[in-house]
């Protein structure tokens, strides 16, 4: 392994062979390439590409730089992933749905950061449950429940964590090769044979528009396919977040009101496309999906779930011991008019200044804040009439989650909702 | 100064203002910015460029990264500087003839790296000589002897030193804009008028075709335009060497052959014209470049200012003072021919591995061992006669240098030999 060369070979466009990837990874991890070499290589990489074999090699050797779950003994395991959003409480609809259907979904996942929410953090707004779970725990919740979602481990794709953080500070995060192996490695990392992919696109996601978000798609689809994974993406709608709660704990009110089947038709929608896509990965039919949803099946997994790793499991009934910040603000339309544009970044920045999300990683957040989104695109206003309700602490960051929020929202005299789903790739 | 919105607006073709360059390489001396950050901005300098105006700004900010030499109490000072190659001993002839001509000669000069050689390791090959001299010394020497040459003081541009060791490791040498603010911000940090560059082309040269060449030259010229200097470029074939010996003690043998009027043609015909343009930028008549050099004055500068470095002069009328290494190497043609090409690369390595040249800095090297070459391109050889003489000591080096020699000429039926100089730039 020659750095130089090895850097001097992408720069000038050329293509990397999996063991070389492999080698360079490795010295990576073990701190015998320094991070100014690797930063020039990324922003080679950012330049130059790289094909898809080249970066099916390079997500193996990131996938393979620590501990790889072994999930064999499980059965049909499944994992589901998205790309990252605003509103997106999908994971705590689907994995539910599935681990009823009869997969079993055991699944590490992150926390949030910048306008963007973490399941993790989501979940950790029902009081008691924690992320943090032994080996054991892990692989025993998974057997007994069919549903485990543990904070990521450090030592699963521990290159990613690596490169994801001097990516940041090198800007050299939006290359879509480089996108698709930090999500694929920890996917592959983590073990299941069936991963299920939400590919965001929009204001409000990493991808902006729908020809990166397929390419990405296509990519990681391709590099499951190589790793002997069954990898589906649906390609979904992230103009206007993804239903009308935004924050932590309200998101998992509206969670357990969708498996109620009284949620937001959006998030009902793209739910069962992503559970469809999974069950027919697993050779299931897809019909399971909406009939453990209605029988309430999917709920009572949800609550045994819950209490399995520790938290209060009445929330499934009484979602009002999920606690929202007791101060609210209404923010109202000016004018009449029909919702023509509610921008998804904004209103996830809003909530980011309430102290629901993270500007730094590692910073707390207050799980009670957030925003309800009372129209939607689409969807007409009389001026006066509430268009949003913005639970906030004591005015923290209000004034600011109000400009925001009140640039977000654009009225015309008419509008359609946009298409939600955009894509299947398989 | 935010790292990342800087390397993103050069990542995405923006252009840099001059104050925010200056802040960037302020905060990367002070150790603010990291070199992962300043890693990542080289390479996307590598891809995107940089416009003339923003590569001044860079090599200004560079240039008063550290001191800055104020030598305007001298009166008309003139700086030479190569961009490297092989056999290049122009500065030993140039400047004490610029000296005698009635310019100041006061400058910093390197030393050799790889295949290429440095004007102080071919002076250190005079007894007693020494390239370390305080401030005082300096200006004392270039006020009364008109002609001072010192090791490149590390607080001269120490922007450049850290960034040019980054972009060794980092694979981003080859940028013109990068080449061109290494090279002018030491100048401009010498502080002298009047600078006068001799950039090679050729398979010896870092740079390989006229075209970039040219780019580079004229990139130097507008930095030094800028300011407020008066740069002008010869360009220079480098595909075979310059004169016919290479090497340290040997060198400076032929420099002192060339002044003493039995100098190689191409030396002497490359030194009249960088002596010629020089003495134009001063306002002096070229024709005294001539003059000094036939009366004998360029020579007495030269004796006087190897002495005021505690040199011994003598080696002026008894060049044989100068010691070579005793055993030699006669590499003999193995068939009739003329000779097509004498790959300067190769003859430079060849010198590299006698132990002539350094592979890693601060590697001490042997002044005595060289090769001299009794056939150059367009000149008649027969089967059996000498091509070229190897000064080896003890046959260190000596196959590996042979079979580079060996494989650096190449004869045909017939040759004309390349024209020497290709432009000039002012």
């Amino acid at each position: 392994m020659h750095p130089v060369e090895f850097i001097e070979k992408k720069r000038d466009g050329g293509t990397h062979g999996a063991a070389e990837l492999r080698e360079w990874i490795e010295a990576y991890v073990a701190g015998e390439v320094p991070d100014y070499q690797m930063a020039a290589w990324l922003m080679a990489v950012y330049f130059q590409g790289m094909s898809p074999e080249e970066t099916a090699g390079l997500t193996l050797a990131m996938a393979y730089s620590g501990e790889v779950l072994d999930l064999s003994s499980l059965g049909k395991t499944v994992d589901k992933h998205s790309s990252g959003g605003v509103g997106d409480k999908t994971t705590l609809v689907v994995a539910p749905i599935l681990a009823a259907a009869g997969l079993v979904v055991a699944k590490m996942s992150g926390r949030g950061l910048a306008h963007t929410g973490g399941t993790i953090d989501k979940l950790e707004s029902i009081p008691g449950w924690r992320a943090e779970l032994s080996d054991e725990e892990f692989m025993r919740q998974a057997r007994e429940v069919g549903l485990v979602i543990a904070g990521q481990s450090k030592n699963l794709a521990p290159a990613d964590g690596k490169m994801y953080a001097l990516r940041d500070v090198t800007g050299t995060v939006p290359s879509i090769p480089l996108i698709a192996s930090s999500i694929m490695s920890k996917k592959l990392a983590a073990g299941a044979r069936i991963i299920t992919l939400d590919v965001k696109v929009g204001r409000g996601a990493f991808m902006k528009n729908v020809d990166d978000a397929r390419r990405l798609a296509e990519l990681m689809v391709g590099i499951g396919r190589h790793a002997g994974r069954d990898v589906r993406a649906v390609l979904s709608q992230m103009d206007q977040p993804l239903g009308r709660a935004v924050g932590n704990a309200i998101e998992v009110r509206e969670a357990i009101a969708t498996l109620n089947g009284e949620g937001p038709r959006d998030l009902e929608e793209l739910s069962l496309a992503l559970a469809e896509e999974a069950l027919e990965a697993a050779g299931i039919e897809k019909e399971r999906a909406a009939a453990v949803w209605r029988s309430g099946a999917a709920l009572d997994r949800l609550r045994a779930f819950i209490e399995a790793q520790g938290g209060d499991g009445r929330v499934v009934e009484e979602p009002e011991r999920l606690e929202l910040a007791p101060d609210v603000f209404e923010l109202r339309a000016s004018e009449d008019g029909v919702v023509a544009a509610l921008d998804a970044y904004r209103v996830g920045m809003a909530t980011l200044r309430l102290g629901g999300g993270r500007e730094r990683k590692n910073a707390p957040i207050d799980h009670g804040v957030g925003v309800y989104l009372l129209k939607k695109i689409g969807e007409p206003v009389r001026a006066g009439e509430v268009l949003a309700r913005v639970h906030h602490r004591g005015g923290r960051g209000l004034e600011e989650a109000l400009e925001l929020l009140g640039s977000a929202y654009e009225l015309a005299e008419t509008a359609t909702p946009p298409p939600l789903l955009l894509d299947v790739v398989a």
